[in-house]
């Protein structure tokens, strides 16, 4: 082999390393962002006194999973929008969160959905609000957002933008779970309980020998109504292009009355998501997340005073929020990677995943 | 008369100045805020060339009386919800405006009605979105923020909270207009020759010697599908307590379909209202408005980078959400009575009152 011969081969072969190495995506230049996700399945009075070891591990799983969903997207080059969609879709296909699959029963005995999706490049953004037979909800926002001019659709109009669009109604017994149909009967128990305050107790309910529903199951680890939990699914992620993607899911409040619509489906409260700052999914009590506009106020913190992520997030959450009542918390992840996950309620459902495939995932204080 | 009586007539007159003075609102003090009130009945392309005297004078009756309304109130000393309610009550009354009465039809032929409404000094807010037998939506907006722990309701759960609390359902039929029907009408013809756009002309419609009701209708001066009008009433004002207050209703799109909600009902899109900075309610492309969190935005504009009212307000109107795309305009007031009434389409139905009860109207640009 002549010294020319030596050196084209030797060419070809960088060539083709650096051709490889930039098919599967390992690029070693300043550019490429690091992409992450992070994951929250809901908050609220989440103690570990109440948790059986059984319980926390299947939520442990559930959400690693979810994460291992989104960072295989996002692995393989696919977008944060794609990313934050496949790790709903994992929590809304689980028992364990009230969104998708357990979702918690209205008054009338129904489950009633609510999702949204946000694309921080394009600032597009789909909301749907109180549908019954739609499998997963996040993927009918997404479908909003690019399949029609508009961001919200609500009730059996947006069912029937599903269906014209190729996604199939289910059965809406697919959402009857047990332990979430104890949960309304317990909260309708309890409702008649107040409204009646003189009535003497059903000694068939609570009499001796009889378990007292009202308290926790320590057994089971199910939740009761004592539990202020506010059941909220929700990724964020920022994907090797530098975008970033918001979504977030729920199935409402357990005995949910008049058509309420909590935070989650609205743009700026419970999902946000912008290239300039961040992307923001929240869970907690909807009504003061609405109030606080919460999605939108910690990216307005960024962009116009300047702050980090974390310090917009606590200021939001730790101090804005707790000032007017409301509890819950928020994930969020900005441009640069950094992440924050904070919750004024005893716990929160979260975690991340880092480019490397690293998981942490948590669910009580410290 | 001696002199220890002319001093107990002459201290009782001083008095009873002070009392009729406090009584009757005329306070010369530092302190008394000067009330102000400013109203919206909707943006677009709302051009002089096609507006005839008559319907132009309509419009300015009708905003009138709405700011005369509200103003009654602030000037006995009643609150900015107070007064937002009365003002917008006067626009859903009438037929001229896309709120209450005067509601577009939706694809299938019926009315649905939303509304939100917030409170500045506690950011207390209420929504409905979607409702079809309620006559005044920003009063059940009202009620939803007062007598509920919730923020939004949707449908007919909406409807019933409404009548369980004394607010009485009325037929639907309340809301049929013969102008707005025809809008609808002529909105699925167009539809239908986009989607046969091989099909040949109708000559029963649009044959020799009838009216091509295509074509803006000069002499009715009524509105056509080739108008993008984008009918909202709204209401910001400050009262003599500092207090600021914001409402939005609407009756959506013309041939709207699939449940589609605008940004009327989102708290933080059309509607936002602060007394640490502004009250803003909003009117345009509904779709824009959500995604730029329009209304929350020029508050955190004020808040956060320290912008004026106006600086605040024309950012977000005339800038950025021009460089989305989104069309329409906003009216807001601050903490100090500064008012703002920027738009980037062709008109937009606004004016003002101030404390001494002068009145401005505006309808196109200039």
């Amino acid at each position: 082999m002549n010294k020319r011969s030596r050196f084209m081969i030797s060419l070809a072969a960088v060539l083709m390393l650096a051709f490889a190495l930039g098919l599967t995506g390992h690029s070693y230049g300043q550019k490429e962002r690091r992409f992450k996700l992070v994951v929250h399945g809901g908050a609220g009075t989440i103690l570990k006194s109440r948790m059986t070891p059984e319980r926390e591990a299947a939520y442990r799983a559930a959400l690693t999973e979810a994460l291992q969903s989104g960072h295989a997207v996002l692995k393989n080059g696919g977008s944060s929008l794609d990313a934050i969609e496949a790790t709903i879709k994992v929590l809304e296909d689980s028992p364990l969160f009230n969104a998708g699959k357990g979702a918690v029963f209205t008054s009338e005995g129904t489950n009633e959905l609510d999702a949204s999706v946000m694309d921080g490049a394009t600032l597009k953004a789909g909301a749907v609000a109180g549908v019954k037979r739609i499998k997963n909800p996040i993927s009918l926002a997404r479908l909003v957002m690019e399949k029609s001019p508009h961001v919200m659709m609500v009730g059996e109009g947006a069912e029937i933008f599903a269906r014209q669009n190729g996604i199939e109604w289910i059965d809406p017994k697919y959402f009857y779970t047990e332990e979430r149909y104890k949960q309304l009967e317990e909260a309708k128990r309890k409702e008649k309980q107040q409204t009646e305050p003189a009535s003497k107790p059903d000694p068939g309910k609570s009499g001796p020998g009889k378990p007292d529903s009202a308290k926790p199951d320590r057994k089971t680890g199910s939740e009761t109504t004592d539990d202020k939990k506010f059941g909220t699914v929700g990724a964020v992620a920022l994907d090797r292009n530098g975008n970033l993607a918001a979504g977030t899911s729920t199935g409402g409040m357990t005995n949910k009355k008049f058509g309420r619509v909590g935070d989650a489906p609205i743009i700026g409260a419970g999902t946000y998501a912008n290239n300039q700052t961040c992307a923001v999914s929240a869970t907690g009590h909807g009504e003061y997340f609405i109030r606080s506009v919460v999605a939108h106020d910690i990216s307005a913190l960024m962009e116009y005073r300047g702050l980090s992520l974390k310090e917009a997030a606590d200021l939001v959450v730790m101090n804005k929020l707790v000032k007017l009542g409301g509890e819950g918390g928020i994930i969020a992840i900005d441009k640069d990677g950094n992440i924050a996950m904070p919750f004024n309620s005893a716990g929160m459902y979260r975690g991340f995943i880092d480019a490397g495939g690293k998981v942490v995932v948590e669910i009580f204080k410290d």
